[in-house]
């Protein structure tokens, strides 16, 4: 017989689900409603100006899809682009290369900028590629790449983009409420994001928004969506402003009290002030990291506060620091993904997880772990330089 | 400032969610731990086997889709089928129309068997549209009709498909754990399910099985599966049984927990003991509702437990009635859809929802209510009625 799971208490700082405070799981488990009881309409209301005010939009296309963010990717691309469209994709880590599987799945073209991973998307290299092909439609970009920590001009690439007579498609997975991300002062628009990552909610919903041009393209498509159940047109009676809610699909109705609940908690601390105490624990963590001898990927101009990605001191088993530090202090770091595998450590402080005691518990962990494994670190000295950046 | 949620607390009578009990509710606030922590890896395998005994299948692709039960159906058709290919959907109720949909949307051709909203799905007449098209490759149907209650049978659906080398894809959202289904024994290919019914888990999450030779078509495919995010390819290098768990999509951790637990509580109380408190139930509403003077839509012999569709006394403002009793006693239960809408009202037994406690309130307040409105209703029978068949 099978019995009731019990997970052990972790910390996550690794590249999302961050650490869910007790306020978020609270809300999760409060008595479930009906997905069309009007108290639980009137609450999905909330979500969208709460997630407009996350957002920065006046969009009134501003919903959480109610699957995890790949499949607000998912939806992104579905409703905007069609067969024999073309569409320009930014490729510096992972998540480019699934928007590249997302296009082609759906008939379209894919012309690639490939940029280094851990660097920023290379304006110019869109630029030249957007001149290369005067019948682009859409371009994509990751704007936080949760594979590497660097993160990219969405401004600049929206104006660029726009002054070609192209839309935007921007993956918001990493930035969403933890660094600067301002939809309509910049001009994106089409946006998705995940909700475990700086929102500190449970994984399993993307937000996602849509400006007019978006929308009226989306109205405006000669094919059928080719998914019934992301098609935005059939999406919007049910989440739309009109009066009537059309039955389209269950919503996950636990996940959104979650969701409404950490987009509360953001309201009250302020867009703004959550920004800035991401940068401010990326201090922190780096300068611990650096002290111990650690070495960040990313050029400090497009680095992360959220997504601290570390080189391994040599000779050092990776995989075998992440289980022990998960086994010996409960601490959940990243892996490298794709070319960074086993070249890197994905350190998050995303959300709730960017927090003081986490960073030094991970750098005191770490420390212990590495010089006991042999590695060359410098002893005794991250916590100190940790400490003076966090009293700053 | 937008403040938390707090909802009321409702009996959840409708058509799903159903009530979800404490002990889930608990299990969903656990702590969230990482989708690649050892951990959860294991309790994932045991979320599998779980499902496997629900469904009463050896399916090694036996997962839940990280998504509501219409991703768990678009997750089947986007599988199996491809442009060109031919499918038999059978409709007698809303679902078997959303099925259309997605054959449509994906470049094939939906042969449509269509029965009298409330009536079981006509063996003949799929029958004769197999005669009619030898080269279809599947046939599509709805095992418990939500929309109207009504039951089709499933065994001698698919041995007919099979006898025409055809394979099936099975609509169980609202018959999993609620009434009998046995994914093996009947020759099921391709089944998907939810959670928010017949196993109260929250809604957000599609259990769904695929056999042997269903996965060979996936593996053969001519072309790729136009949805990377349901890509079962893709999906098995994290859900499969190899050792290396890829990364695909960030999973539901904690939805997947609530699952965990409404499985564990399933299989504690036995397969066939939960269908035969269903039964049991289902009984004793029918009971006083018959006292009461309403009529049950759906023939006695095609009649699910779990979803009871009656008809409105005469004169009756239905919309009312449901709205007075959600207001009045915090009791939820369905309007009708599509055809039905406004002709009945849905009254689900669904999983906790199936008890006796619920059965009482439900008769007792609309009793109130339809006396109150002055329908012509029998008063003062339907409980002792119901107390009667409860008894027994």
């Amino acid at each position: 017989m099978i019995v009731s799971f019990n997970p052990s208490v972790r910390t996550l700082m690794g590249p999302g689900p961050s650490d869910v405070p007790p306020r978020i799981l609270s809300a999760l488990a409060r008595p479930t409603i009906g997905h069309l009881d009007p108290e639980f309409v009137n609450m999905m209301d909330e979500v969208k100006g709460l997630l407009q005010y996350a957002f920065q939009t006046k969009n009134e296309l501003t919903i959480p899809v109610s699957a995890p963010g790949s499949a607000g990717m998912e939806c992104c691309f579905v409703n905007l682009v069609e067969a024999g469209d073309k569409v320009i994709v930014c490729q510096n880590g992972v998540f480019g290369g699934r928007m590249k599987e997302n296009v082609e799945r759906l008939g379209a073209t894919a012309i690639m900028v490939e940029d280094e991973w851990g660097t920023a998307v290379d304006l110019a290299k869109v630029e030249q590629a957007l001149k290369d092909n005067p019948d682009t439609k859409i371009v994509a970009f990751v704007h936080a790449e949760t594979s590497t920590g660097a993160s990219s001009d969405a401004k600049a690439l929206c104006a660029l983009a726009h002054q070609h007579d192209c839309i935007t498609i921007v993956d918001a997975v990493t930035s969403l409420g933890g660094s600067e991300l301002k939809v309509d002062e910049w001009g994106i628009d089409a946006i998705y994001s995940g909700t475990q990552k700086c929102l500190s909610c449970v994984p399993g919903l993307s937000p996602v928004s849509f400006n007019e041009k978006a929308i009226e393209i989306i109205k405006n498509r000669k094919s059928k969506v080719n998914s019934w159940f992301l098609d935005l047109n059939l999406v919007m009676g049910y989440w739309g402003a009109n009066a009537k809610r059309a039955y389209h699909h269950t919503a996950p109705v636990n996940a959104l009290y979650a969701l409404h609940e950490s987009l509360v908690i953001l309201q009250q601390e302020g867009l703004e002030n959550s920004w800035a105490r991401h940068t401010h624990h990326h201090l922190a963590l780096r300068a611990g990291l650096e002290a111990m001898g650690l070495e960040f990927v990313v050029a400090e101009n497009d680095r992360l506060p959220q997504l601290n990605a570390v080189t391994i001191p040599e000779g050092v088993d990776e995989a075998q620091v992440r289980s022990r530090l998960l086994n010996e202090y409960n601490l959940e770091i990243g892996a490298g993904l794709g070319s960074l595998a086993g070249k890197v450590w994905r350190i998050g402080l995303m959300g709730h997880s960017s927090r003081g005691e986490n960073i030094l518990l991970c750098l005191s962990a770490l420390e212990a772990i590495l010089s006991d494994m042999g590695a060359k670190i410098n002893i005794g000295v991250a916590i100190p330089a940790a400490q003076k950046a966090l009293n700053q």
